[in-house]
């Protein structure tokens, strides 16, 4: 019996272990740099497996490293396991027990099956070439994340390649993604405020509105996706907070604006921040405001690396797994993730497990009632395995 | 010795009262409609005189009646009551002792003045033609305002004339101000809420964006001002609030703007509500939102008949008060007062006292330091008692 | 027999002389700094008359000095003689013989009057005091209009007062108008290139779209009026064109608008200045375009003297003129005088004839069916007539 | 030698003559809808060889079928053969006769070696199998285009398949380019006039200004591309004409605005349809304008068909040409080409010549100074006579 086969049914026998623990987390959900609770959790596992862990970052990240008896490749194999402030409404016997903090995107499924393939991998370490780095990255979904300072401390020292997946709602369960090259955007954030002047509202000559420059400011940021942007290129601009709430007859004497940027080529982000700011300086020239403006280039693009993911998807092809209907390129996607950071610094590969809801209905991720098809959480496993396994044995 | 004569006596011998009660009603503010120990407090003061007063309309009004002994004209003089929603920073021994209320406005004073004023009138009745109603309206400040609902309730009945005065802290202690006709503008205020889709900043395609309706909304009210209403006419139109506060990487799903509008003209009141009207009907087809609008007409063209003002302000000259520099046309007045529901009603006028504080600091109305150099509550009493007498005696 | 009395008859029997001359003007309009032959044909009527001209200025304007047998006051009467290029479409026997130029404003009409009240007044010197200076001045229509060089030219030495009139054809025919202080508007007009980088519609990122900053632009502008200026003072800001002609699926490179400033203020002036300027300088920061700006103040608020409006109106209407039913205060007006700079250097006063046909329609001045009421001529020589004298008595 | 072998020497043997036809098309251009001599002249050329031509469409297109000894399929090829409404700045000795018109596009050149590559293909014929349709279209620069009314006539009928190319100025000279599936964007155009009302500037209340709903519309139009469009989709949306010419002094009536649509999916075209029409009648209600809108949709998006395509490119690479360096996958190309209208019908293909000059400079299409390296012309000839022998004989 191969190691691959072995493999799969060892995971197949311990299908009932990832529920476990998935089910633990989603009812003990903790947001973004809070996960205290959640990496104490995923330590005492490994404690009781006598599996050391090394901490690595400004948050609770850390990893647990898998070295093979032989030598070869050093490959990281990554999950996240922070939760949004969100508050679930969905009425399930393990739904969140933290008001307000809800695992909404899918990253205790990420982590359970990681946990339980690390277990199985460690079990087989004398037969493996090279080493795994299983890597539990804490804060994934706010800025600054907590991929970079993992990175900045070392985490990938000495490895070759990091593999990544992905939970996704929008994708029937029983199929694999991928896409090569650029994948999902690099973002940006910023914050303006515009100063002018508080007054009466029948006496607008002696104040300056600042509502007044923040709408024009709004309408003119339309303009760098319609004409600065080539129409073959991806871009976003949204203004997702306009902060100017106040009275009848009173002039605003200041607003806020959150914007956020999303991009597909790092030339165009530059671009797009050089066109935000010369439109912030025109609005103070314009309209007699002062603009403080805070500026956050933050995730990058993720770039899955071409011979990586052609790889990976081959090995989980040729992996045959029953579960899997189809394995297809699903094309870049919108969101962005911090994932990129590991993909800047080595040739890696982030690719998706479909975990719609056999209902038909709609659970999109940061939705409260967002919800996996718990099926999803053994492909990942099996399909992770097999990239793994394949990867070390090349 | 004329009875001007004694009348102005009386009042200064009793300068220090109004003092007091202007401080107590300093120390103790009551917002718009909920004026309860206010009005409690000057109706004891009236009571105490065996002077009986008479409840008008909706919120704390009333009235006391002065009939002379003999035939004649019937007058009403008024003063409102009611303090604001502003926490005081001024430190005097009677500042607010209410938190976060405060008379910004100067109610108290003209409250305090009209107290006085009418005890001495009262005390006078026998040698009096006609009669004085001295009219104390609660919330000024507010819409609907209370001199509606009293009016509604009959508190003009039999009335002739109303006169009302306003102390001005943008005016010298010792002027006394009017302008005829046209004295103050009118207003009207909306709030509309428009309602997109929200969803993730990475995929507008998917959501409909308010702030963008929103931020084109308030580029198009201004047209209103700029090219549909006459040079030579009033107007304006404030935004006074956007309501879009969100997060960087959401697209709001609705926002809710508050608007002012200011007129001089009914007729430009009507062109104002027309375009703003159908300026929002446009957005909502531009932009696919819907508009929910709700527009409130309030408070009228504030219009000083020009006889009554005319006669008012001859009396005041001719009274030759020591205390008054000077008596002018300061034009017409930004703000808007609900005194021009009784303008409307009967021929009125409203004439300014200036309050301006020695210092030559600026004291703005409705500004957390507003204060008033007191000796224009002499002032005002002396040149309502003045005008009162005239009136009276014509 | 009074001399008032005298030269309205002598206007009475001259009436025929006006109309000729009025009509040959009209026949034979000439656009401004182009009235070489209206002027030849004046001076060959005060040739024939024996009365000197002298030329002023650096167009076709010229005076006649009628100096009176005693000494006095030194008043100089103004009219306007050049038309406008427009083509006329009314069908007159005197209608326009110069294609596309039209006397589309009434200034045959006071030039016509004033000849042959110069012609009496002249017959009348030996009985007047002081002086007056018959000014006939070229080119109002058009920036810098005709007045200012002659001004620079010395025309007011030793004037002290300059009176001037209009027919007015939103007047009724019979009424003579007037207003005290700020009367017409003040105007500036500019123009403003803006240029980007043409090129092909379907490649907007390597263009630079001047039609979308010309649109921001005006969008912008509309705030000056809507926010910079005091409700109760009077502005404009129109752009009447907008030059960005070009085809369906290129970029434009450049647009060129033009703007007309109105005021009642030198101040607002200064302000609205200020604003356009600023708000082209954000357009160029926002857009990365270029603007190319060419600023013009031109004429002044017309500003009639309180003093001696008033006597002119009053000699007027003392007058007891038989075909003038009203004298009255019409408010101020839109359009913009050059007479206003004549306003500048010495008190003066411009005064309106109505002149509306009886027909009851609509024939705007500066419209291709504008038409006047000849009926306002004599009416016109009368009043200035009557003021004329009284200004000289007293 | 084979029959590939032959034609590659004959077309060798024959490349004066295509130069020659080139330079004489492009001293004689005509503009779309107007190539009478241009059509003339190509028939004379195939009746001098005994071809016979036969008529399509409405315009001046034409075909030459070229019928196989042996049966097989039928293909068409396809070039256009109008210029432009340019002035030539170049100074060849064949430069542009007719002033204002210009060859600036190279479809002088597609005629020209097609010309060459048929008359060599016809003297093959009974070494061929199936046919080939040698089909010369005008107007391809102007929508409706000339394509769609031949195909309306049946130009088509019996067809198969359609080949066409267009030498490049951005492409070296020596390389041949494709792209697979969607290849150029499809267009629209469209004309709004917005109509207000005209007036003096000074009264813009008596108005209704039709540069400031047209600007309003600009801005708004900006969110189509910015909020509509899914980023990973292609969209731009320009408007290339505001006509707003006017003077400073009067308000605009009217303003006529022409805009270019272009798209990747016919989705798309209708999305931004449908929200063009609804901004305009949004500034209909907003601004009280009446809107006037004519929209073409016009040239659909090319879509190259996979199978064929990549046929053509693997015996474009098969023939070995000694002028050409590569072959390559250029992307889609943002221009729209009414080619794609035979690609809605067969399957086809459309693929590109590289002809920039070699003195480094940039001649970009439809500038009056375009010019091609002339070499082109022959890798052109090869190019498509090797994909014909191919074609034909699979």
């Amino acid at each position: 019996m191969s190691l691959q086969s072995e493999l799969m049914q060892e995971l197949d026998d311990d299908k009932q272990a990832i529920l476990a623990i998935r089910r633990h987390l989603h009812a003990h959900p903790e947001v973004s740099f809070q996960e205290k609770q959640t990496a104490a959790y995923i330590k005492k596992y490994y404690a009781d497996l006598n599996m050391p862990t090394t901490d690595f970052g400004d948050g609770f990240g850390f990893v647990v490293d898998i070295v093979g008896a032989n030598p070869g490749r050093h490959l990281a194999l990554r999950a996240d396991f922070d939760a949004l402030a969100i508050q679930e409404t969905n009425d399930l016997p393990f739904r969140s027990q933290n008001d307000g903090v809800m695992h909404a995107c899918g990253h205790d499924g990420h982590t359970a099956y990681l946990m339980v393939l690390a277990k199985h991998l460690w079990a087989h370490k004398d037969q493996l070439k090279g080493s795994i780095r299983i890597l539990h990255q804490p804060a994934e979904e706010v800025s600054p994340g907590g991929a970079k300072s993992m990175i900045a401390d070392g985490v990938l020292d000495g490895i070759d390649n990091v593999i990544g997946l992905h939970v996704m709602s929008s994708m029937k369960t029983g199929t694999v993604a991928y896409h090569l090259n650029e994948t999902q955007t690099g973002r940006a954030n910023f914050k303006v405020t515009l100063t002018g002047k508080g007054g009466h509202a029948s006496m607008p000559h002696l104040s300056n509105d600042a509502i007044v420059a923040g709408s024009y400011l709004v309408t003119a940021l339309q303009t760098i996706v319609s004409r600065r942007i080539d129409p073959f290129d991806t871009a976003s601009v949204t203004i997702g907070s306009f902060d100017g709430a106040g009275s009848y007859n009173a002039i605003q004497q200041s607003v806020t604006l959150k914007g956020d940027v999303r991009i597909m080529k790092e030339s165009t982000r530059k671009t797009i921040r050089h066109q935000i700011t010369q439109i912030i300086h025109g609005i103070e020239t314009m309209y007699g405001v002062t603009a403080d403006l805070d500026y956050d280039d933050n995730y990058p693009v993720l770039d899955n690396d071409l011979e990586l993911t052609t790889a990976v998807v081959d090995s989980i092809k040729a992996a045959h797994l029953p579960e899997v209907e189809s394995v297809y390129d699903c094309g870049p996607q919108d969101p962005s993730e911090d994932f990129a950071y590991f993909a800047q610094e080595k040739p890696s590969t982030f690719f998706y497990v479909g975990c719609q809801t056999s209902d038909g209905q709609n659970h999109p991720h940061h939705s409260p009632d967002f919800m996996m098809n718990e099926d999803c959480l053994i492909i990942a496993a099996k399909a992770a395995g097999s990239a793994v396994l394949a990867y070390l044995n090349r």
